[in-house]
């Protein structure tokens, strides 16, 4: 059986171009002792992902060229060698950008896709939502009344910090790009405001909708919003640096220049990686899945199509900010 | 009687001149009921004045033109209307860059110029010694074994945090401007190992210094040595932001662009205030009094003459690194 691939052919300077990626399609070897094999039915697609593309130590190896593209995914077993999984199952897993993986089943994770969407198991149950739990829980420190901002408030992981900011209670507070993404962040995921970087003078617009200054701020963009936010935290304001968007594609990356607002305020900025974390999934993906059956979590997600031949398509567009909630790619 | 003293004209822009200072001799008012008199004999000299010179919101209220210059000191009581001080007693206080100051007492503190000279309180036992010890000890959390890296190595504040940290097991390693400074960091401070940072490639030399990465680094430099240090952090580090000396003159300041080594490493930035100290200053320093007495700590100072007409040009002194310890500024 052929098996459509999407292999990482170089590493790209800047933003990536298609010539970064080489489509191939190649025959699935047999399956081994202990070995599943999937069809994917949804690939996450991630910010991360542009920094998983670059040479040098980081948090997880790079992916190297000639490999497939690293994607975390969701798919139904085919046929399995393994007593743990059976055809029919629904896993996730680290599939990569492809129509089949086969895995050793050693890091797969059943779902159910009748409990929720397949999606949501990438998104509010998945990495995404994972970050936004114990990064908000663990390092944002959220108090009741404290205001929390959060960037990228639309996207997947901004759209959950914020509503489990609300569920701490908190006053919460975030910024996206345009008034549709703004309104929805309000309307449907219940954020107390909204503020629209791309309408000009975020800092006058923000410290409108932060009357108490800003104890948390969730920053998933960096860049100027990072700096903006800088100049109205409260002292022993916690920022919880999750991502950096806007700087990804960047080739001369910009530093927080106000970053000695840290020391007026006694302030900290703190690094988070999901991963530190996994011994606790479970208990975090348990009761977020009785927050969303409770209809105090909306599991938001956007589904692009078009399978391995859209990927890069579909990257650049989480890039843009096509996307509310979490971007996966259908495999359909 | 007369007083000479520096008035704060107007605020700088960029590096001070000496047109924002203004000499003036002016009559000592009459003491009232509760006032002190003191001769001045010792002024603090420190980067953070160039703070207080500052408009705008920061963690204590700028100086106005018009006022008196801001300054710690040490000096003599000439004459006494409050019980709790005598003529003849030594004190430490917020004198202001002048020959004499009246006091309404509250925040005087008694020393014994007997015990350790009267340098010493403004530095080692002063703010600068405060700032050195609440600020590694609560924030940067040294742990026996660990390496701490600290800027500013031969100034007021690093040749405290560096000594400090020794006791407390670290590895201890300092970056210093010139060989000289180096040389005395290692051999009278007791440090493991001092960069140069004029030497060039500061990183493979730091690197060199630091074998198992950096897991503290006390930061009272900013700049290009902050985001050097960046780049060889460990997981989990602690970065303490105690100042910015390289860019308090800055007109256009530069922000640490590798602050998303924080995030890699899941590591830390914070700011640290020494006021918020204030309770337990007692306490601090009677334990670095024992270990100053014990030779544990070199209290290190360096004096420079000239009184009121001297201010101006010893603080650019400090500003160019003119000092090795704490820079006070003899009022004789």
């Amino acid at each position: 059986m052929l098996n459509r691939q999407l292999i990482f052919m170089k590493r790209p300077f800047g933003e990536p171009t298609p010539e970064n990626f080489e489509i191939q399609e190649n025959e699935l070897p047999e399956l081994k002792e202990g070995e599943v094999l999937i069809k994917i039915k949804f690939l996450s697609i991630d910010p991360a992902m542009r920094g998983w593309m670059n040479a040098g130590k980081s948090y997880i190896k790079p992916v190297e060229p000639g490999e497939v593209m690293r994607a975390l995914g969701a798919g139904e077993i085919l046929s399995s060698n393994n007593d743990r999984f059976k055809a029919g199952d629904f896993v996730t897993g680290a599939f990569g950008v492809q129509q089949y993986a086969i895995s050793d089943a050693k890091d797969l994770v059943k779902v159910d896709p009748e409990f929720l969407d397949l999606p949501v198991y990438l998104g509010t149950l998945g990495m995404s939502g994972m970050t936004a739990y114990f990064g908000l829980i663990n390092t944002g420190l959220p108090k009741e009344g404290e205001t929390l901002v959060v960037s990228g408030a639309a996207g997947a992981v901004g759209s959950v910090v914020g509503q489990i900011a609300k569920i701490k209670g908190c006053r919460v507070v975030g910024i996206a790009g345009g008034q549709d993404k703004c309104d929805y962040v309000v309307n449907e995921l219940g954020f107390d405001a909204c503020v629209d970087y791309k309408a000009g003078d975020l800092r006058k617009t923000l410290k409108e909708a932060c009357p108490d200054g800003v104890d948390i701020y969730f920053d998933n963009v960096g860049g100027e919003i990072l700096d903006t936010v800088l100049t109205l935290i409260n002292k022993k304001a916690r920022i919880v640096i999750c991502g950096a968007i806007s700087q990804y594609n960047s080739t001369a990356p910009q530093g927080p220049k106000n970053y000695l607002s840290l020391l007026v305020n006694r302030a900290r900025m703190e690094g988070i990686v999901v991963f530190d974390n996994a011994a606790h999934y479970g208990e975090a993906a348990r009761e977020m899945a009785g927050w969303i059956k409770a209809g105090k979590l909306n599991a938001t997600y956007h589904v692009e199509h078009g399978g391995v031949d859209a990927f890069y398509d579909t990257l650049m567009k989480l890039f843009a900010g096509a996307n509310t909630g979490k971007m996966v790619l259908a495999m359909d």
